[in-house]
């Protein structure tokens, strides 16, 4: 065997077979023997074959010489997909047959020899049309798939994107890098968990929903910066931003406050973030809980555009309209509105006058001239107006906000640019929130764990729905990336919220109390979830 | 909130309540005030507190003037491994007080201010007493276990290892770190493996034992270049060096043979071996299976140390002793020997004359002066003579051997430098072996995709049992860290050894044999198991 040592400084094809990837020959390498491995991507003319790796494509020139006949057969017998190994010399092409578009354009290989390493039958589809085939029919051939130029950019963008981020937690911030279990006990409360019978009858081990205990039991034993590429795991059926698997970077950091870890969070994603993504800029603003559900009726805003949520009632203060009267006189009752820029002239249901709402022909002139001050609205601007309940009315309109950016999308109104990025941290979260079918009883606003902004904590024992907590969220371009907090490190003040305030069994999480009795450091931290490659993939597809 | 955007020009600290961690501090800090944060190690005369974190220790100058005796009495009050912030500044301690054993030893802190972050209640047992004491134990108080420094530096040692062989691997060779599917369909062979019920009654997934089909088919997808740090799992109960659920390397490379696969590993356990244990060579050296049996008895060979076996039949040719008579006429009849340096001198049982074996005072003088110059023995050496078949002497006097190596250290003899680190390559291994419970039948050495070694392979057809197969093994210390193989790429060949070779149904691999007609590029990677840190544990241990 012919045994060289891979040191560092060798390059990606010492132990190949090949001397070369298709897609890194140009003009340099003029001259040059080279041995190339890859794909036939097409034959051409029968005097060309195109060859492709993971790195591109290079133009092999078939010999028409009458001696290497032979040779020239083989080369025109191939099918399409079939592997091949390839020897020869690179040249520039003849004049006037550089193809700008290729980035190997300027040069073709003469083949010298050709080896057929596996033949390909025919394929149900040609490649490069497969990503726009059936979800179904590419999962089934997902390996022919997955030699699309797109997939190839998504996987090794992914790869390196972590890479990076692996750089820096490890490299430069001394994180240790942890692997926690992924058979373990179930953990209470959270999303419904997949179980693993073990040989024990009766018995059965858990897969975790996320590290969360994990971490936090890492903190209590001095690790002091944890980080984990981390499987997780929700029994819940698929969705398209939600699978039963999913990994996310999962962070956990001792003597840490909410800025040190929204801090660390930035420089990670300005470290790790793609170049060709362009320019991104830290640090990013941040919003209160209050202020996203007050200007954009959601707590995970999409900030590249506006129509924010206006409260009109000014233009109805005394109004006589019976059904905002009455919204108004209830519990919580407002009025409020978004104003959609050109939406009456892009929209076809609303174009004629006779289409125009009611509400605004029942309103004395002076108030229609608040209504569209108040809106910002300018002559075809579309404006929405609902009366009830904040809490229901915020959410209608934030949700009515985005489809009408859809709409406008449709119709070709630009509203969100697909090359921007808005990142943004969602702040002061209530640490609790009523039970959805008891009203009554308090449930945590995200986990158990989080502890509450110092200076909140006294109302734990008085008011406690009206503590905030120390959580933030991370949200790009209207997607929840990321959510974390800095948690509870006081044996008692954990007991309380468990026992007293949301009535749960403690013994449960008794492991967790011992450990905070035992030592635990202050702490926080955070978790990524793949919706940021998400976000990624999605703003390239447009 | 003061946000402060971490760079990656920017230390550690810059994000934590900490200006310093206790082990950085040096001469090189007299008269900078420093905020520290850490366990309460102990107290020390009154005068003390050894404050501890994940870097090391520290020592706090408690303060006794009279106007400080509140700082002083909160000092006193505290319980080890309580969790405290002291700022204060360094000095260097006074002449004749320096702790040379202890790396902040020139220097303390007198302390200025103290914060109890949290009270450490009475503990079950001191942490530096801690891995001493019970397995048991250790795992449900895992989070006091991990703050001993020995658990700390296993941590950490293989969170730096792993970082490095990503660093090699991906950005270095270029590979992909792909993740693969843990909730999936059942592998065929194998392991057994443990099953995920689905919300789909009578249906279940199966977690993986490797990822081995999948990168197989990254392959396919022209991937080129795939690696993962792969989470496995086996339904087979825990052993020392087996969990139900592991952590491998996992590698796979296109258009590469077996040296060119052995050279990347090489390069890779180069590149990431830990400074601390020394200097390490590469290429490793490298021996054939059969190489490995004859001289060592089995297929992971300690080749730390001699004892090789020899074969001893020229000074048993003729011999009148019944029972080698005997085993010497059965198929693959053989008498060989291990040579055991100082065996008589250091073990009981054999020092007096009466307990010489009979099969030495048996022999002639002749006989008896072949077998010692056979064997290499000197005066006080032990030998352990086998007769029967090959393969049951064989491993027989590989596990005596080992056997032997262990009790003489036991007894204080230096047999294995426990510093040392002896990588070993072993190829060539059979492709098939005869089925235990069946042995006119075939079945796979390590697993159905493996090539056949080229030479071999037109013996498949005739007589299979004589193939070898492009295996190879990575064993260090006599532990097998790693296994790999070129796989096969051509369907009819895949077919051709499940179908006819292995009786096995193909249909259930329909899928891969589908792949490999697709276009699949000749393959081949490797993976690597915990047990390289296992071994560097256990040495460490020692």
């Amino acid at each position: 065997m012919n045994r060289t040592v891979m040191c560092s400084n060798l390059g990606i094809e010492k132990c190949s077979l090949r001397s070369h990837t298709c897609g890194e020959l140009c003009w340099s390498h003029v001259d040059e023997e080279v041995t190339l491995c890859g794909w036939v991507q097409y034959l051409r003319q029968d005097l060309f074959v195109i060859l492709r790796d993971f790195s591109g494509l290079v133009q092999i020139l078939i010999p028409q010489d009458e001696s290497k006949s032979e040779l020239k057969n083989a080369f025109l017998g191939l099918t399409v997909e079939s592997v091949i190994m390839v020897k020869g010399r690179v040249r520039r092409r003849p004049e006037g047959q550089e193809n700008k578009k290729m980035s190997t354009g300027e040069i073709e290989v003469c083949a010298e020899s050709m080896e057929v390493l596996n033949t390909c039958r025919k394929l149900p589809f040609e490649i490069k049309e497969f990503v726009k085939k059936s979800e179904v029919l590419r999962m089934q051939y997902r390996y022919l798939d997955l030699r699309s130029p797109r997939m190839q950019y998504n996987l090794r963008l992914r790869s390196q994107m972590v890479m990076k981020m692996r750089e820096f937690l490890c490299n430069l911030h001394g994180f240790v890098d942890v692997e926690t279990p992924t058979l373990f006990k179930r953990t209470p409360g959270g999303a419904k968990e997949f179980v693993v019978p073990t040989g024990d009858p009766g018995k059965f081990y858990s897969l975790p929903q996320s590290p969360q205990q994990f971490k936090q039991l890492l903190m209590v034993a001095g690790i002091d910066r944890y980080f984990q590429l981390a499987r997780c795991y929700r029994d819940e059926g698929s969705k398209p931003d939600r699978q039963p698997e999913f990994t996310q970077v999962d962070i956990e950091i001792s003597f840490v406050d909410q800025a040190g870890v929204m801090s660390l969070i930035e420089g990670l994603i300005h470290y790790s973030w793609p170049e060709d993504k362009g320019q991104m800029n830290v640090p990013f603003p941040s919003m209160t809980y209050e202020e996203a559900m007050r200007d954009y009726g959601v707590d995970k805003p999409d900030t590249r555009f506006g129509m924010k949520l206006v409260d009109v009632i000014t233009a109805f203060q005394g109004t006589q309209i019976e059904f905002i009267k009455d919204a108004l006189l209830k519990p919580g009752g407002c009025i409020q509105a978004i104003c959609v820029p050109e939406g009456t002239v892009r929209t076809e249901s609303v174009d004629s006058d006779s289409n125009v709402p009611t509400v605004y022909r029942l309103l004395s002139d002076t108030a229609k001239q608040q209504l569209l001050q108040m809106a910002q609205a300018n002559a075809g601007d579309l404006i929405f107006i609902t009366a009830g309940p904040l809490e229901n009315v915020r959410p209608l309109l934030g949700k009515l906000r985005l489809q009408c950016a859809e709409l406008l999308e449709c119709y070709g109104v630009p509203v969100r640019d697909p090359s921007v990025f808005h990142f943004l941290w969602v702040v002061d979260f209530p640490l609790f929130l009523p039970k959805e079918d008891d009203p009554e009883m308090l449930e945590s606003a995200h986990h158990p764990f989080t502890a509450p902004v110092p200076e909140d904590a006294h109302l734990l024992y008085t008011q406690p729905h009206k503590v905030r907590g120390q959580h933030y969220d991370l949200v790009l371009n209207g997607c929840e990336i990321g959510g974390g907090s800095i948690r509870i490190h006081n044996a008692s003040q954990q007991l309380y919220i468990l026992d007293t305030i949301l009535k749960e069994d403690p013994s449960l999480l008794s492991h967790l109390l011992e450990a905070l009795d035992s030592g635990a450091p202050p702490h926080g931290g955070i978790a990524l979830g793949e919706s940021v490659h998400e976000v990624l993939k999605r703003q390239q597809s447009k």
